[in-house]
């Protein structure tokens, strides 16, 4: 039994990860931590979010590292924002637990690429260069070892593993990748906005972050490692009135003739052993992944191009469902275990 | 040609009087207040509202009763918040104007009643005492001759609508009347809060304000107007994940036997001369009254109970839409002026 | 290990019962038929519902009680259309079969009833007699025993569940009950129809089968078992434009003078032993119940009358939720197994 | 005063069209016909469309050319299903009407290509030849002399006014052209499907028609038209869970360097005589045009590509706004008549 800690219990990610853990059946979730402050002190993790209510009635907790420790924590997962989480890893790491951060801020192996996409400077850069990125499709042989996992961003996962077989076998022109993404409101977080106001975001779509978006380094970071060369893509999000999903069009522009039933042959050896990559010859949908692990992926040739649609449920595929496949590969469990 | 202002520009109900006042024929909207600020001073209606470009290209102007005067507004549209509006309006008649105020602070005709519900005392007593409630259905004869009129909420027009015309009869139990209302989310304002961000209220349903909405004190006044005798309602309001729309189920116990054909020509005869009530033989839907000023409404008997089904939308009917109606019949106007 | 088998596998309610039997320690699912056809001949589980590939890798079958009996099944799941339902669970308890049906037509126990409210005739009198109504909080004790259990309808259990504890105790007036409902869309199921096509129900509410909604006499033929003598209740269900949920918004007479707190203790001793009723103090909202098999309450008293207000997800603890908790007694498995 | 009548009324285009016909002031709707029976023959208007009751009070009736003659019609406009529609127009250009034609079937110049995507022959090439493409901001000078015009797709409306300007110039490489839509679930019609049941397409994203869709032709025979050369695209649609709204990203290869200020000067200044293409510095939002014949577009450079982001109401500018617009041209009225 693997003792673990939840930092930043209130958000959705938090959320779906003690749904997750709460069926794992070598996991204790040991404690919670939250900056939240009710009358009472810290609030029980079903003030936060009812629907847990009888199923995890544990109290929330200040963050503290040595407190974690007497309590037998072994690993941690983290839900914070980035900036905050980068203060709050290290001394875990130091106290030798395992973390595996939820957050963007180990995910960037270059500090300079970090301070230019996030707006602030690196402050643990010790740590930032053991962070092993935890997409296992990609670097599943790394995390048996490692103590710090970068939980990836839940679009570049769409993106990522949607170009891998492509880009590995150097099958696209590797600079003109045009990734076009629609993803639910969950991906904005719990925090009210005028963006998110239900009136204002239902029965609207819109792109934002149009050039700027934090996650296109990260796309490119780990396309760049599989090809073995730069990788450069233009990256396009847009907020749609559900709750979660994302739906992903790639538009690829290959380097030799290719035919439609050869790519998905490719897709489906590239991922033979990828319990949650299905490979389809439908068109996925993103419903079809609500509440999994599942990434669905297709590959169409139209007109002499390569589009490659891809659809995940954000909130678990895309940051906790990943989660805790890294956390199975770390401590040796079967890869879909409280995953299924 | 009446020069009209609209005090409060920012909010979705300021919106809806926009839209709908530019289609007037005989209104100029001369001024928007606001109290936003942008870096180059009061933004543009437009930046407030970016679907009102190329319709309404004027700047706000931070309020000012003079200045509003010295442009020639006769009449001016309170779109402020409770509390906040009863600051601005009593200025505004002193100079002559005439208001329709949409909030809530002119309704109520007992201060002690106003403070109780409201929890903050009433300071404008004087102009209180001489505010029209804006039910034209109701008050209509009042509207020609007043200075101040007090638009009526968006769910008590559904409840007061529905039930007038069997209180006015006698025949019903006034102490046994049940009032069950779902509600889009633009009822909740445009600031942002956890209950109405996105992914908290899609895909739920919830109750509100159980047992103390402030729509509550409003309903009864009224009702106990049209009966002659006190009127008393248990009124529970909910919050559906749509943009717009209220529905409204109410249970009443009937004095005598009724029968539903006897009842809905009770209804036709009542509404014979009121152009927005639409008494219908189907179960009304909030879609087919969406963007109308329309409130349509159908009874039944079920098991000696009577049940009574009605429909608005709350932006329009429920609030800017019946503005104008009452806009209208104070100016002279058809009532239907801009609103068909 | 239980070999069960699952009857008309296209639906939600289908859909559902296999993720969640998916994760049940002690089922395996044997077989699942369909009347639906495809050029090979039956569907592939995955190609009715394309969530479930990688989880159920199952070809459908035809409707065969000999082959379910060949294929050592044990236990069949009712996901049949009310109607089709009783020709076909006969010959599987004939079989030796036991049944969770979860069709309506095993539900109301006088056949008079039933074809008064459901338009044609019971033609399975001899088994109709022997079902049990799997409301495990209510006829838990009969479960372990039975052979026919009628899965109940996701109304009545709000509406059962709710009244329980005051009905019991005789604590309202049997005869003055008002049941108003707010259900997702999921609840009319998956046949596709002008009603529930998504721009006409989508931001819209409306009422349907006012005064003969066909959960009006289950409702009312389970709270008088309770209650020991008739019980009358009007029933008013809403469509709500969302996938799934119910909020139950209950009014009741009290026959006594009785205060919220004395109320709230009534119900927390009356569900003391149920492990999926949640008495809340808080107002629930369908979304805290979203994919559980909990049923949310509390109760509240406004100007001398009880409102109960309940929640619950109406395809997990409105259907296939409580057929697991039903299966979990009549084979002796702890109540929660695979439900938590 | 115009006579129009409104062929094949039940559908979402027609209603829109008639909501936006009623503010017309040169216009009376004096006919719509539909396939449609009720027991007492031929629906009311406000059957079909509750939310038309007290505004259009009409009787349908069936398509008959001579009968329409006869009531005075001058000018009708196709709400009929492609296919259908080329039997119906050709019989009323005989009898001297003009005809605004909102299906597909008199779009493509060339009857092969139609064949080719619509799967079935074009049997009116007489009156196929003399129809004008009803899209005012390119073909605006032929619309006075017009008697059939080709009311334009929804998606391509997007996609031509996203490119004109650029197309136009020669700015970009006319072979590398993306388009990707994202729509609102009205585009599909009012005919239930399962795609379209609420359930299945609520809360998902999925791409469909996949190098397919029968928009391409039609971007392409426009956008060829423009450019003087062949145009070729890609375009891919996909479904969103609302009920209105498309909102088009479009990625473009410039043929020399361009810079974003310059692109948005070169949209305004070719818009600079277009009232209903707001040319806007911040990305657009498929809300800010609800209801609106607005197309709003906005232009980014991203790592030497150009982005061209569009949004429109699918049902007004993307179907029966611009038709109004396209009257208003034939007939010499202001071309925001019934529009603003």
């Amino acid at each position: 039994m693997i003792r673990v800690a939840i930092l930043g219990g209130s958000g959705y990610t938090a959320l779906e990860l003690m749904k997750i853990l709460l069926h794992h059946p070598h996991v204790e979730i040991a404690a919670v931590t939250t900056r939240q402050e009710t009358k009472e002190g810290t609030p029980l993790v079903s003030e936060l979010h009812p629907i847990l209510a009888r199923r995890l009635d544990l109290r929330c907790e200040p963050f503290d590292p040595d407190r974690l420790v007497a309590q037998g924590v072994q690993c941690a997962f983290g839900c914070l924002p980035h900036g905050v989480s980068m203060s709050c890893i290290g001394p875990l790491l130091e106290r030798g637990l395992r973390v595996i951060d939820l957050s963007a801020d180990y995910r960037l192996r270059d500090a300079n690429v970090y301070a230019q996409w996030y707006g602030e400077s690196h402050h643990d850069l010790a740590h930032l260069a053991q962070a092993v990125y935890g997409l296992p499709e990609v670097y599943g042989e790394e995390l048996p070892s490692a103590q710090l996992v970068a939980n990836p961003g839940c679009y570049p996962q769409t993106a990522i593993l949607g170009l891998a077989p492509l880009v590995a076998g150097r099958l696209v022109d590797l600079k003109d990748i045009l990734i076009d993404s629609k993803s639910g409101v969950s991906g904005a977080g719990r925090t009210p906005k005028l963006t998110t106001h239900f009136p204002e975001c239902n029965e609207s779509v819109t792109a934002y972050g149009v050039g700027h978006h934090r996650h296109t380094p990260e796309i490119e970071q780990v396309l760049s490692d599989i090809a073995g060369e730069p990788v450069e893509v233009i990256f396009t999000p847009h907020l749609i009135p559900m709750d979660r999903g994302i739906f992903t069009t790639i538009y690829a522009k290959p380097t030799r003739s290719v035919q439609e039933p050869q790519l998905l042959e490719l897709y489906r050896e590239y991922y033979a052993k990828a319990p949650f990559v299905r490979v389809k010859t439908n068109v996925p949908a993103t419903k079809d992944t609500w509440g999994t692990n599942f990434l669905d992926v297709t590959v169409r040739v139209v007109r002499g191009r390569i589009l490659i649609l891809a659809a995940e449920d954000n909130l678990v595929r895309g940051a906790s469902g990943v989660a805790v496949q890294n956390f199975n590969r770390m401590y040796g469990f079967p890869e879909t275990t409280a995953l299924l």
